[in-house]
């Protein structure tokens, strides 16, 4: 009776394993069998809030327990990999919190790992699961915004200056994951990342500037030093263009029917007609990301749904980062061929 | 009696020129003697509205006439260069429009010029006579800032896309006019520009990333490809940050008392400690940029006043658009010794 | 060859009148003979900037001269009611400033004279001809609001105060033109104004508050002592409900799925279930109101359109501001049977 | 020792007993040794969260422990009355929820009660105890605001529809409890409310208009039924306004320094000189209102602090409701000597 639905086990439960804890318990399609964390009253806390679930400082007992048949981690970077590793040989499903682990090498070992396991490993890019996301990409899959031209992004506010990493590491993943929900990595030919620091060794302004072989053009602009906080994603089509503005309450998408044509009356191979329509600012579902991730988790165990974000996104997002990084260092832009 | 006040002439009377003229006709501090242009037809409209004022296709007259203290230009840019150094031969001051001149070494040239001649070189950089930025500039001066960090302008609407110059020389010359009020370009080190063309041959999209020897950093985004009119400029000082949002009617500067301090309890070398106080709105002074810009010119005629935009600082425009030409050429950053 | 098109003159040229002659004078379907004004240094003025017009300080002029076809009429409001009243005897079609007459008697005179003559008496009220209300009409004739229940409509700012009338007479009887394009007045059953004065005589924040036979409610709130500029007009409907917000550039209007129904599956009388649906912001025409006022009355006279705001509109506005009179002296709502 | 912290005891756990509950568990300065509702499950569930609290369904227990010093009465409404009269009759001071009762003569009994008693009987005006709030009245103690001239609060949205009561008796209560903060009701000379039911019996879109004896004017505006959320609130004196927007995450207060200046250089009783300055936008203390309550309420109870909400503010409230309906039921305004 206990393999009717699947069972879960959590590792980590420090700041965001609560959250992806507090879905998981919520959900009737799964069960939650194990919580795991290293901190002992930690998980004397959590027992009380959940006495059905076994919680333990040692993930052997979940590896060892061939009931369990999906883990998430959402412990610090550096332990991804071990993790990721030992549940994916002892034949479980994973889900791992982002970035999915240190460096793209250590990413391309899970994978194939997960390839040969035939498991499926995926990463916890909230954002590809917010209705805001879902909404833009049924518009693209509609041709509602026509060729997508460009993504332009921008994400600042007064931030807590990390010592350890800099401001596109921080940030710029999560503009990267609503980006790579609407274009494909793949197609990226050349990565350059600009900034400052003014207060610690790591830049705390940072632009980062991609351009794909379709022509598309991005870019994304994160900072730790702004007076306001503004979280704006623009992505333009030849069709419609589409502004996603994370601090409004519920009004968070806009599509606007506005861009340029061609003016067929004319006989130059390009005569400009502005077009400016209607704005139409769409109702979106309620539901909350990581309900929704924990859902497709699940519904991906079962085999009934398909990764949205595989393995294979988190380790490019990893490989984008490290190559931002070059670029900085460079003091230039990086040509690439594959990611 | 007539010298009593300086007299003025204004050639090119197209798009801008009329406001120019509207605004010095309207000045009891100065007499407008010449309006002057290529097309009869336009003249000849102006000279109803403007009886006293004498209308001429024939810039010699303006040469010859030793009454004119003054000259205005705003013809297309390629006629700038010509008719200034006529002006300035000719013992005229100078009020040209921006860009200065189509090249940074005929910037040299008038520069040079009007030193020799004694006479002022005046670039009609509109912004800097605003009263937003005359309100930050007495900011900065008062210290109420501290050390400026950086620069971040966004200039982003869907505009009219242009056939024989890129988003860089057409909008981003507006983010340059307010830039320099604060910085000084000749502490430019690098300039990097990126960006992005979809319809036409000339980028469409822009970037635009100068480092100062100073440590300070500016950022400039262009685009006529915007679905949405943002014109957001934030200036960041240790001490306030100001946002300067010209879309608003009348609330268009911001005075944000926030930013990160040091915490002098920790022994560490940086231990940062928040600071969100107050936002201030100042009411700005209602004179339109043009009038009173208008009057500065009168008023450096009459050796009342020094020049706010000098023509050393046009040249220092045309030469940063140069360079960002060849960076985008080169798709590197450009480093530069001087300007 | 001269009757082929309207002749119109305008009679009034101080604070509106210019427009009223700008717009007229700017249209190829009609001619405008002649502007009249007591200020004879005012028409010297003018007679520059419209060298064809014919300026006179005599309205007799006009009544008799039979090639004049409309008199539009925009002097003070205590002077519209003799000079409506000489231009219908004289047999011209006219167009008059709001309010329409000092008194509901002299309105209900002008309509019966204008019934009489067989000439069209329109109102300039100019809200009825924004691209707004014509927007909004536009989708209560599609039924896309379902039935009409509530109009809310604020127009405050800090505003110059009266010295001979109150506020809602100032600034209530743009709300009721608007309000009045959308229900008919006559269904009117009583009329509640309330307020306060707190520098001079009359009062300066005002409420208006109107129950139609319908079911319909109105409240109109206007303010001459607030520090913020709001012009929020609501149109609230069963099937969707409209918001026009005037201060907006472009973004006037917001169309709301929004609303109650009942739930059908329940047995209850009435048991709601709230919707919340997409907002859509339509383009709007850029044609300024104005304009579009004058070519109607124009097209009016042609006999090719009939009029929008009829004499019968105009007298029913000073009707509601004369009860809201008597309403804020006995401090009661006024029950109506007719207005 | 238990008796050197105030011990406490909160009634009723359904809605928003909870968050008292939360808030006072979190406080250091007392003990909260109940928690009591009639549904048993409730408490189950209550008792795992709070292993300390006992929890009960006989308030019994509570009116005989002596060591209780303050009950919290968060029941509905109707048993409000019998629970806070049980509670003084017991000796401890009580914190009871908003309306503080069903009838006014109720609430006369209760704060008679209380002073026989001398004991503290606090309302939960929550509203009373923000920050925003808070910030006002240090602007009006500082004599920033001037002499206060109107009120004037807006607090629309597409709302639940309550079968029981009306607009008035749901939302209005928070703006009173705003206005309360800054104006005596004792003061009040007339109270007229209007409105109108578009799908149930009692009125759901509402007015409230209170007129002072100091010529102070309030005007409430509460609905059901917009399209939009809206949470203005007005507070306009001689020397500054201040717009309370609630909707606003931390910008929640401006002050204006705007308003209309005797101009004394003229010889006219009143001449009016506008005045149109900064707007200051303060930092707001970030403590939650409910805890800033609860000390509060701790603080009475230790004899440190005096209520900033009486009873007799409670009862006033409950009094203008009261007459709010009689004003509804005559269509009049209701002159009042005395609440």
């Amino acid at each position: 009776m206990s393999k009717t639905i699947p069972t879960i086990a959590i590792i980590g439960l420090g700041y965001w394993g609560p959250n992806l804890l507090r879905n998981f318990a919520g959900l009737d399609e799964c069960h939650v069998k194990y919580g795991c964390d290293k901190n002992k009253e930690r998980l004397l806390r959590f027992q009380k809030q959940y006495p059905s679930v076994t919680f333990t400082t040692n993930a052997d007992d979940i590896w060892n327990d061939p009931e369990v048949d999906g883990v998430v981690i959402a412990t610090p970077t550096s332990a991804h990999f071990e993790l990721a590793k030992a549940a994916l040989k002892a034949g479980k499903h994973v889900l791992v919190e982002k970035p999915m682990t240190a460096t793209s090498k250590e990413g391309k070992v899970l994978v194939d790992l997960a390839k040969k396991q035939k498991k499926h490993l995926l990463v916890d890019h909230t954002f590809a699961y917010t209705s805001s996301v879902f909404k833009i990409n049924d518009l693209i899959k509609d041709h509602a915004l026509g060729k997508l031209l460009y993504f332009d992004s921008t994400r600042i506010n007064l931030g807590i200056i990390q010592k350890d990493t800099n401001v596109i590491w921080d940030l710029a993943v999560h503009d990267l994951s609503i980006l790579n929900s609407f274009v494909d990595f793949a197609d990226i030919t050349e990565i350059f990342a600009h900034g400052s620091a003014h207060y610690g060794k790591h830049i705390e302004i940072g632009h980062l500037h991609l351009k794909f072989k379709t022509g598309f053009y991005a870019h994304i602009h994160v900072s730790w030093l702004s007076p306001v906080k503004i979280r704006h994603t623009i992505l333009g089509g030849t069709k419609a263009m589409v502004l996603f503005d994370d601090t409004e309450p519920s009004e968070k998408i806009r599509v606007y029917d506005k861009g340029i044509d061609h003016d067929d009356t004319k006989p130059d191979p390009f005569f400009p007609k502005y077009r400016s329509g209607d704005v139409l600012i769409p109702a979106l579902d309620s539901t909350e990301a990581l309900l929704r991730e924990a859902r497709h988790f699940v519904a991906c165990i079962s085999g009934k749904e398909k990764p949205i974000v595989p393995g294979e996104l988190g380790r490019q997002m990893v490989r984008i980062l490290e190559l931002s990084d070059e670029s900085l260092k460079k003091n230039a832009p990086i040509k690439i061929k594959s990611l």
